[in-house]
């Protein structure tokens, strides 16, 4: 599993507690964050490097746990992995399909980054799932990095939460996806401001449930009994992906080394 | 709401998110902390101070969020309460009828703190629940300070968790109670542990849903659409009490003030 930092830890964190049996890899590309800003054929070299990393490390399944990553480099994973018999997991498709199958009222809110709003993914993945979604999408050029930045969240990002959440409110949406890794983690604010009776979709369930799915399709499912091994690397330092990890985890982390992916 | 610390936060985090449009105000008695450890006369004192404070304040429904208070005290809570119309919501039993409830095969487990299990009242409250119950118990020392002390589990702490479980993966449960409000915050190591197949069962959710319906039946919810306030009171250091309460409550924490209850 790979990401650009530490968001992705969120869906990692559901895999761990969906799919304890499994071996799990993260590798988050912190030398090189955030992938948000960069061009799409920067970032498809950059998911080479990383795809081609772990399937040197005889991944199983891949997992592209960056909104930005899957945007401009799924396909370029595909390519790589799918020769070696490997399958790639993305974000984005998944939530989508959760999100379309348990709608009732067929209007769907997507919280996301500015950039990812503005490449559309999430609309195009809505709009594929065969029925008629009155999709409302909000960039948060403010939700990550507050997110990233603080362990200890003042009063003030109650009110940029719910400025955020606001258009969502007016379109009376029923379901919400969380379109960054980073949400998750104020996810009981968001549940609070929307209320109980609006469903918020997240990547990390979306894509556990993908990958016991696409595994136990293909007969690669680890059938132990107790818990597998999971370990960490990142591609600047340690100690501080160690530090802001355990947050986003929400677990403890173990080992985490630093690679270098040119190396 | 009440507690002797932050672990009660773990409580009010559901009602929060459950209970948007109602107004809480949590008091942790940290000057007097941890009361799992005095005898129950003191306590029955502690919580007739708290209780009283709360009273003054024209609380409308009272929540003790704590196991010592609730076994030694919640009688007293009610005798001061329930004269004046107010309502007494404790933990240990709302959680004990969920897990009645959900279990199918009727093996419960409940991790909790030693005093907890000594004093017997999670296994009362099940075997008081109309059915044949199997209740395997587990004293986890250790468990409460090391989440208390550290906000970054270390390696160490999965090994802790895991020694607890054992007895009851042995035991075969299906459900289990997390029999101490510090414990969600490890509710996804847990989780894995246990398998993706076991129920857990926190106060939070149980507690949010009795207060929810006790307030419908007696007309006391208050219909408000958007969010209600939150504020803390405590008996020491205020700035502590935020530093380490924003991990339990996973939101903003805002006003904490100190107070005196014997003022």
């Amino acid at each position: 599993m790979f990401d650009s930092g530490v968001g992705g830890l969120t869906v990692l964190h559901e895999c761990l507690v969906s799919l304890p049996g499994e071996d799990f890899v993260y590798l988050g590309d912190t030398a090189r964050f955030p992938y948000g800003t960069r061009p799409a054929e920067e970032l498809r070299s950059f998911v080479a490097d990383v795809a081609g990393y772990l399937l040197d490390l005889d991944a199983k399944l891949l997992v592209i746990a960056c909104n930005s990553a899957t945007s401009a480099g799924a396909d370029e994973a595909r390519r790589l992995a799918e020769p070696l018999g490997v399958p790639v997991v993305t974000v984005i498709e998944p939530e989508a399909e959760i999100a379309a199958a348990i709608t009732e009222s067929g209007k769907v809110g997507v919280l996301a980054t500015p950039t990812t709003v503005a490449g559309g993914a999430y609309r195009r993945a809505l709009e594929g799932q065969g029925r008629a979604l009155e999709v409302t999408e909000v960039g948060c050029p403010d939700l990550a990095p507050i997110i990233q930045r603080d362990a200890t969240f003042d009063h003030g990002v109650i009110d940029t939460v719910r400025g955020y959440v606001k258009p969502l409110k007016q379109a009376q949406v029923d379901t919400v996806i969380l379109g960054c890794t980073h949400y998750p983690l104020v996810a009981p604010l968001l549940q609070r401001i929307l209320g109980r009776d609006v469903r918020v979709v997240m990547a990390g369930h979306a894509v556990a449930a993908s990958v016991q799915r696409i595994l136990a399709e293909r007969g690669l499912d680890n059938p132990r009994e107790g818990e597998g091994d999971y370990r960490f690397l990142c591609t600047s330092d340690a100690d501080s992906f160690r530090e802001i990890g355990t947050r986003f985890l929400q677990m403890p982390l173990g080992e985490v080394r630093r690679v270098d992916l040119r190396g």
